[in-house]
């Protein structure tokens, strides 16, 4: 129960419109996914989700395994039924967070052995034992569990790294057989053009029914990525929705958009909300700087998301002032509406062939550097 | 714009039903108003607030005179529209918080100095300075500023501050003149009900709108609230709301109710949600409790309140072992439904003549010391 239909492709760039069907749902793409790390978007209810619009999110395998634990979550039906989510989901494979925690982890051929962020418990993920724990988490889509290098790495790291990538990504295949559930594959190979093109050949030839780019947005400047983008994507099947991990400001979707990307997600919106900063249509804003203390205007002057239906900035930034919970509730309503609204406008434009007029008229509005 | 339709007295105790009328909307009594401390019941949404059926809730004159400024909130038209909130509000004097503050306040006659607990910032309330801020926050219900005194205390200096309690209404009635909002009267007098006695009578005849028993639920044991209750209550005006302030323990209410209290707030259950207690038909329950890690049943089974229809016990212990602010918030929404739902079977029970079968069946129930 999951297919990809491609309903376009823009005229004069790589940007498509497209549909992904899940059991849970139709997901029309480009798409942003929420994260919703443990079991829950943080500080949203599944029914302001689904408010706001979201058909996906994403919830990472790495978190759930630790806490509540893969077999809890299976007991209870599966994460759809856990957390009461109705619409489809995403799990990562725990490959990002592992890689992250440095001197907490030891990688082999076998997999990677790792000690808890919380309780410095030992762990080993391997490929076959994270698919069991996506098996068991229930997704609509899994990841395939893969090595995510740092920037900057070497050429040869990155092509160790990258080659081990597939390898596991075939023991995944072998290991999956939840036939709710599909697997994606990731491409790795760091910043290196031609590292990249192998991943890709190689995984394509595994025949994903998705492919992610993973391992980019780790720290490089923003053009390096796209430079990999331009050359990467082109790589994968048309007829396949390409996922781009871990990118989520505005500016970041509109280039990913243009160069073929159907699926995203970012902690990104929800992070900064919870700091006090809000996504408009300028840039970035900042709730707490003292200039909205008499401000009785909404964050965003043309949104129209229920905090910016229903609340001022003055009074948001009062809300921050005292630490109410309500202050990072709305901001985080906010911040994900605004994406999921921008993806709307960019399906909408790429419908009406005007993706490129789109993003000129994006940038002449949103500076990216304002904060 | 202010009234109340005393609609019933139970025929066998002082239960009573009516109607307060403000011009934000009717509220049956007996009633609980949630506590939105600094102009957020913290956790909850205005809309939120609605759908759980809260007519009136409670906000802070200390509080919001230190943060944002009674002046700020005056700017943005009042705290209604400060907050958005579309139903009634009482604010309290800010008497109960200054006086909590131990060695940061001298009283005198003109009132009280203190310093702010968040910078040490000196500060003087008196009866005209908090009808000014009061005045200038602009709920439907002013309290008058009184001096609540700890428990246990002297008879001498309950009598002391009862007296000038009185001393400092005629003077709030004074300053006061905004002819939309109407200012209450509190009954002051510690646990003496010869003082109690003075202070409902010279109240009485100051002629308010409305009085609240204060200074109780201060430390004392319930049997000696409740012996207060018995002797003051039947000192107050038949016509006029009663409000007994700081309580809000289900036991409390049922009680309060029997002894003629139409109003009541409190802290408790929003706090205590936010540490993982919540109200049960049975009693309290602690959701962090290892025994729910496994129960996929709702909180209470006897709720229907938005968490209870939607999230499991395992859930909600999971948000709570992981921080994440939905568990608060699913803990919070049940809490305050638990208690608007318990008041609205208790007015039913009194338009039934059925109270005390009513009293008798939900003590058969909930067990007061269970958690």
């Amino acid at each position: 129960m999951f297919s990809f239909d491609l309903i376009k492709t823009n005229n004069n760039t790589r940007a498509r419109l497209g549909k992904v069907h899940t059991s849970h749902g139709v997901i029309d793409t480009p798409v942003f996914m929420p994260v919703g790390t443990q079991a829950t978007v943080k500080a949203m209810s599944p029914h302001e989700l689904e408010e706001i619009g979201a058909k996906i999110i994403l919830s990472n395998t790495y978190h759930l395994y630790l806490r509540p634990g893969h077999e809890l979550v299976k007991e209870a039906g599966g994460l759809h039924s856990f957390m009461n989510w109705k619409g489809s989901i995403l799990t990562d494979s725990g490959g990002f967070q592992v890689f992250s925690l440095g001197d907490l982890r030891k990688i082999t051929e076998e997999g990677v052995e790792f000690r808890s962020h919380i309780d410095g418990s030992k762990h080993l993920f391997t490929p076959e034992k994270v698919m069991e724990i996506e098996m068991a988490l229930g997704p609509d889509i899994a990841m395939v569990f893969d090595e995510c290098v740092s920037y900057p790495t070497t050429h040869e790291y990155a092509k160790e790294a990258m080659e081990r990538t597939t390898r596991w990504a075939e023991r995944c295949l072998k290991a999956h057989d939840r036939e709710d559930q599909v697997l994606f594959g990731i491409v790795q190979g760091g910043l290196y053009h031609d590292l990249r093109a192998i991943s890709a050949q190689d995984l394509v030839s595994l025949d994903f029914p998705g492919y992610a780019v993973g391992g980019l947005s780790v720290g490089e400047p923003k053009p390096l990525m796209y430079e990999v983008l331009d050359s990467t994507v082109p790589l994968l099947p048309e007829n396949k929705p390409r996922y781009l991990m871990g990118v989520g400001s505005p500016d970041c979707l509109v280039e990913g958009v243009l160069r073929g990307i159907d699926m995203f997600d970012c902690v990104l919106p929800t992070r900064i909300a919870r700091n006090g900063t809000v996504f408009t249509k300028e840039g970035k804003l900042v709730i707490r700087n003292a200039k909205y203390k008499h401000d009785f205007t909404p964050l965003d002057h043309h949104c129209d998301c229920y905090t910016c239906r229903n609340f001022t900035r003055a009074y948001i930034r009062h809300l921050f002032n005292v630490n109410e919970i309500l202050g990072l509730r709305l901001t985080t309503i906010h911040n994900l509406y605004y994406l999921l609204k921008l993806m709307e406008n960019i399906r909408n434009a790429i419908a009406a062939d005007a993706f490129l007029d789109f993003r000129e008229e994006f940038y002449s509005n949103y500076q990216v550097n304002k904060v």
